[in-house]
């Protein structure tokens, strides 16, 4: 790739989003568009925006580019918790390490790569020039100037370590201050048991209340067994099935509110309106299609009908124990030993794990056996593996598109239109990275699809781990897979030769760097200002609203999606640091994508997404092991360089570097996950005795009781009720 | 090697094992050797064996093999310990696994072996047949009759997986069964803190006394710091250090006696006797050497002078606080809550782990900070790869052994010598093994050695480390070294090119098949029955008795090697698991392994070995993993195997079985694994409940306090005494 076809993508990308930016900033003022933009302020019922029309609505204003800029560290953990800020530092610290980064690479590499004579360039004329020639493999073999890439290496990785150390370090002290000032909540106290073992003529009930009465005679509290309730989910919810596939698409809707509350919230407002021309509708899909009704009489039948349903099914539902049940303790310590201590003589009975938060606790697939847990986990590898090995087709053709030449063989009728220099640079320059991003969005749901059923609890366990998988298929499918362009055979090769390894990245990697810097262009740029723009909720929304007749009321706040951005986050991160004395013409593009990162996420965190759970910051660990594994790559890409580059003393004193890296790491591990995993003996006891004073404790300690019931279990009781907007909200809090 | 090498072989081993039997059955019976061959006996001073001469000395009785023999696992329990009964039933599963492995492997796969022809033997005479001629190498390529050989794989991995199953379950519900069965225990109650933080002006003793009684407020008992007590154990060790560095290889002395335990018991042995010939003697060392003195004087003035050292050192020691602690709790219950739930908000201090029992501490080298713990384990880690490193020069000195050819280019004067039919036989098949065997025992005490410098406070763990680390290194050193053969640098190269790995192991497994059956009769047999006979502490002690001036009282029972015995049976499991379908000849001489070694350590756990410590059967888990290792191994060399001898649909449907066996090992791990780690709180809370009954706690737990005091602490006094046999054995209890 040259320069010029790099200024393109870079025009085209800061067209688009410029285009974006300002289509927010027109579109963020309209009423109908808060939904889409404010609804966490809607949700809170104080948006400020429903005012009638006037002529600023059509301007737009950078207003809240200032607002996001100056949100403070407290502000954003007071309205979006730890989670949000550990998300928002992971901005600041890789603008942390690629503005050092920058300062050495576009200073001081960059300048001794561009007067090197190793690539013998044909036009002296810059805008033309390929891109390789501002990367190492332009600098002379065996020339000493390497030993300052050598330096960089070494000065660079001290700094990272030293940032990823202070990070980890306040991240941690940060959770436990949280901890400390957080409030009683159920969570804390209860701990998920699994694999209950039930003796003949007797129940789960029965099992739980003598196990615990008998083992944890001084600290147990209550318990509640988990039902199986699928039928009646399905019974329930069988309108937001729908919804909850296009979830992961449009960030609208959430599964939490069921067919009845909604057929119920419509019944109220169609009354409330009692507007005669609103009261026909069609019955069909989205209200477009169907026979024409009635609505009143429509929707009074419908709650009927998921009425009685549910109260048939709930009632047969008490039945169907399922050998699991949340425990609560009287105190956080006693929770704590129950967790730690394996419970039964045999380990795969009395599983027990924290419970998480009463409303993150995933209700449909609840898996209770051992077994099925693992037999299940063991699928879910293969399935990630195959995953990602299909997962190749796509890139192996994103690859042809940038190596032209090929594609004029495949498809010779396209060779005219390949000679415009215009379409060639687009589809060179900007094409691949956005084909490769379309695909990428499908797989975060596929993701967090199989981290459900490989037997995870909770939605917030179940981010986290589709988070971690995501980031692999990342690194795999959008790394390795470009830079070791060719079959999906070759690549494993190379991984079943170690030795090879070095020598093929180093000489694959630089070659790969125009692509990865188009790539951190349109993938960051552009797909980070869409973020703001929110287009397909937009849609959406907007087709709800048109054809469906739903109106504002009908919607629920997104939460943030960590398991899609962080690794998309982190991969940057890795394109940054390997190609940080490759080919440092990169990172100052990168730098523009965080600055926008942090610009954009702070707005979204402000006004769009709102926390459905607090996990403390755990996902921290991923990021830094993350880094390190960059650092790592980076050292082995090194030392093969080095060698490539005829300079074998370097590549001989590169060789202690990952293996330090991997001992730094390997510390910090000892130092500071354990916090995360767990709150140490020493806050656990603290909290309990403040609790001690509380006076509000024994009503809390009452309430813990009922705080894992099934949503499904709840009773449900619309249709006899007068009044129903106040009862209802009654009935959601 | 051809089937008459092998003869020579195994007729010199038969004839050594025989010797050493019956020098046995007459040795033991002589009063002199009583020590050494019935230590645990005179221990509990109830010998039966301290009668006069008579005629039946002499004669050879082979009694003591009923004896073995009948030895019950109940018997073996309550004498012995778990340990023990763990021990041994690891040869009775080999037993099982190689009676079934022989019976389809001598009388299915040896006659097809034999009558195949890919081999072209020179001579159809049986006595000078190649040994390949009874391995897989000899079946036809392609042949169908593979498919046997191919079932056989699978059947056997199928019934060794069974087995294990079994034996992980019976060892487990022995150990919970045990622990039902225990006396209340110090270790049980108590957890070893390392890691202490001390602010400044306050002691350690302060800093865990405000911390447990802050944070453990309702199970805290009490707790006693360690001391720096380095100089005072050389004080009172002096004369053990070498002693104890000798122990290694004579299974004689341990450290535990004090010096001045030492000298007065000499002192009242001498008082008592009032033999004026005997009072003289020389001072230096073993009382060969030094200056003529009067006994009596001379051991009066040792003692005097080691008292005064010891008692000003005592008092100044005081101060020496380490930042470690052992910390008792009332319950169990507590004590494991403490144990497994993190302490301090810095996981790095207030760390925990069970306490060992208090005669199993390991007072030197007690290392108590976290960092320093994690250098010393990444330096020993270094050492033992270096060590495995060096260690294949000899190994490579002992292959050209093997080939007499090169060790005529080596050394040409040789080659008349080596003609001889006799001499070059007892090269090849009988002096590599044993040099090899020479070298081996040089190895764990280096592995005890390194492992205590890692940082582990107890001398079962110590042992366990030390088991595992000699494991590998035997693996690898014995397994893979002599297989492998060449420069240690190809063996490295072949594990960087993973996917070479099944045909270079096809290829060089079974052509070592001759090598290694004669090393299981020379290491298995002799070394076996040589430890039958302990020919080491046999001279030791004699040697000290003329020179020394020293008797019987002077020793200690010796505690089982296992650190040093298991590996080794580890290694013929290997052996057997791995050439059961390429070279079942080697089956045989396993089962006569196996037997012989039931037999010898049934007697020797009878009579020599006392166990030092009780960890309740957690070696365990290391001969399961090295089975598995061993089962793995040999799919991978059956997938190669397969492949060579053209059958490649075979070799395809190996591919799952490691997989599966992988599967398995993972189940089992996570079914049993965790009862060995540590005991589930059903059987602690019921053990605390039987403990509320039991009149004699109150007593105990007073105990607990001074139950873990470095040894070094203990009071001294003994020149002031008159009477000294009673008040020192007192002191001794």
């Amino acid at each position: 790739m040259i320069l010029s076809a790099l200024l393109t993508s870079v025009g085209i990308n800061l067209g688009l989003c410029f285009l974006y930016f300002t289509l927010y900033s027109i579109l963020r003022k309209q009423p109908g568009n808060v939904v889409v933009y404010e609804p966490r302020w809607v949700a809170e019922e104080n948006s400020q925006h429903r005012s009638f029309f006037n002529l600023e609505r059509l301007l737009s204003s950078p207003g809240w580019v200032a607002r996001a800029w100056k949100l403070s560290e407290e502000e954003l953990l007071s309205i979006s918790g730890l989670d949000a800020v550990v998300f928002i530092r992971i901005f600041i610290f890789s603008l942390k390490v690629f503005t050092f980064a920058g300062i050495i690479g576009v200073f001081i590499l960059l300048p001794i790569n561009f007067v090197g004579n190793q690539l013998s360039t044909d036009s002296s004329d810059l805008i033309n020039k390929s891109l390789d020639s501002f990367s190492i493999s332009n600098v002379d073999n065996g020339s000493n100037w390497l030993w300052i890439h050598f330096s960089a290496v070494y000065i660079f990785t001290a700094f990272v370590c030293y940032l990823l150390y202070a990070e980890y370090d306040y991240i941690s002290s940060k959770r436990i201050t949280c901890f400390y000032a957080s409030k009683p909540q159920p969570h804390q106290f209860t701990v998920l048991v699994r694999g209950i073992p039930v003796s003949l003529g007797s129940s789960v009930t029965e099992s739980v209340e003598s196990f615990f009465t008998e083992y944890h005679s001084s600290t147990y509290l209550s318990h509640s067994v988990v039902r199986q309730t699928g039928k009646l989910q399905r019974l329930l919810w069988q309108e937001t099935v729908i919804a909850s596939l296009s979830y992961e698409f449009t960030n609208v809707v959430m599964i939490s509110q069921s067919d009845a509350d909604k057929w119920y919230r419509r019944l109220v407002k169609l009354k409330a309106k009692n507007l005669p021309h609103k009261r026909s509708g069609r019955d069909g899909f989205l209200g477009l299609f169907g026979r024409k009704v009635d609505l009143l009489d429509h929707y009074e039948k419908k709650l009927q009908d998921i009425e009685d349903n549910v109260r048939m099914e709930q009632s047969s539902v008490v039945e169907k124990e399922v050998p699991a049940a949340f425990v609560s303790f009287k105190s956080r310590y006693g929770a704590a030993a129950a967790v730690h201590i394996e419970q039964g003589v045999n380990p795969t009975e009395w599983v027990t794990e924290p419970a998480p938060e009463p409303n993150d606790v995933h209700w449909p697939f609840f898996s209770a056996s051992f077994l099925k847990r693992w037999i299940c986990k063991i699928i879910v590898f293969i399935a990630c593996i195959v995953l990602t090995v299909l997962f190749l087709i796509p890139v192996v053709i994103v690859q042809g598109l940038t190596n032209l030449d090929q594609l004029e063989t495949w498809f010779p009728f396209l060779s005219s239109l390949l000679s415009i220099t215009f379409v060639s640079e687009v589809i060179t320059g900007y094409l691949p990275s956005l084909i490769l991003q379309l695909f990428q969005r499908i797989v975060p749901p596929i993701m967090m699809m199989l981290s459900s059923v490989q037997g995870h609890n909770a939605l917030s366990q179940i981010q986290k781990s589709a988070c971690f998988k995501f980031l692999l298929f990342t690194i795999w499918n959008v790394f390795f897979a470009n830079v070791l362009s060719g079959s999906a055979l070759y690549q494993v090769n190379v991984f079943l030769e170690p030795k090879e390894i070095p020598l093929v990245l180093a000489e694959a990697v630089p070659s790969q760097a125009s692509f990865f810097i188009a790539y951190v262009v349109t993938s960051g740029w552009t797909s980070t200002a869409s973020e703001l723009f929110r287009l397909f909720p937009l849609i959406s929304i907007f087709m709800k609203k048109k054809f469906a007749g739903k109106d504002d009321d009908d919607f629920e706040v997104p939460s943030v999606p960590y398991h899609g951005q962080i690794p998309k986050i982190a991969l940057f991160g890795l394109l940054g640091v390997t190609y940080f004395f490759l080919a440092p013409l990169i990172l100052p593009f990168l730098l523009v994508y965080y600055c926008l990162g942090y610009i954009v996420f702070c707005n979204q965190l402000l006004n769009v997404y709102a926390p459905k759970f607090e996990t403390g910051g755990t996902f921290w660990p991923i990021v830094h092991g993350s880094m390190i594994f960059s650092l790592v790559l980076m050292h082995i890409i090194a030392i093969g360089i080095f060698g490539l580059k005829e300079l074998p003393l370097a590549s001989i004193f590169c060789v202690p570097l990952p293996f330090l890296t991997l001992l730094f790491h390997d510390y910090c591990q000892k130092r500071f996950l354990p916090i995360f995993k767990a709150y140490p003996a020493e806050c656990l006891v603290k909290k309990d005795h403040d609790d001690q004073n509380d006076p509000s404790m024994p009503e809390f300690l009452d309430k813990l009781v009922t705080a894992y019931r099934d949503p499904a279990l709840k009773p449900i009781n619309y249709s006899g009720r007068s009044d129903g907007h106040d009862s209802l909200l009654q009935h959601a809090a």
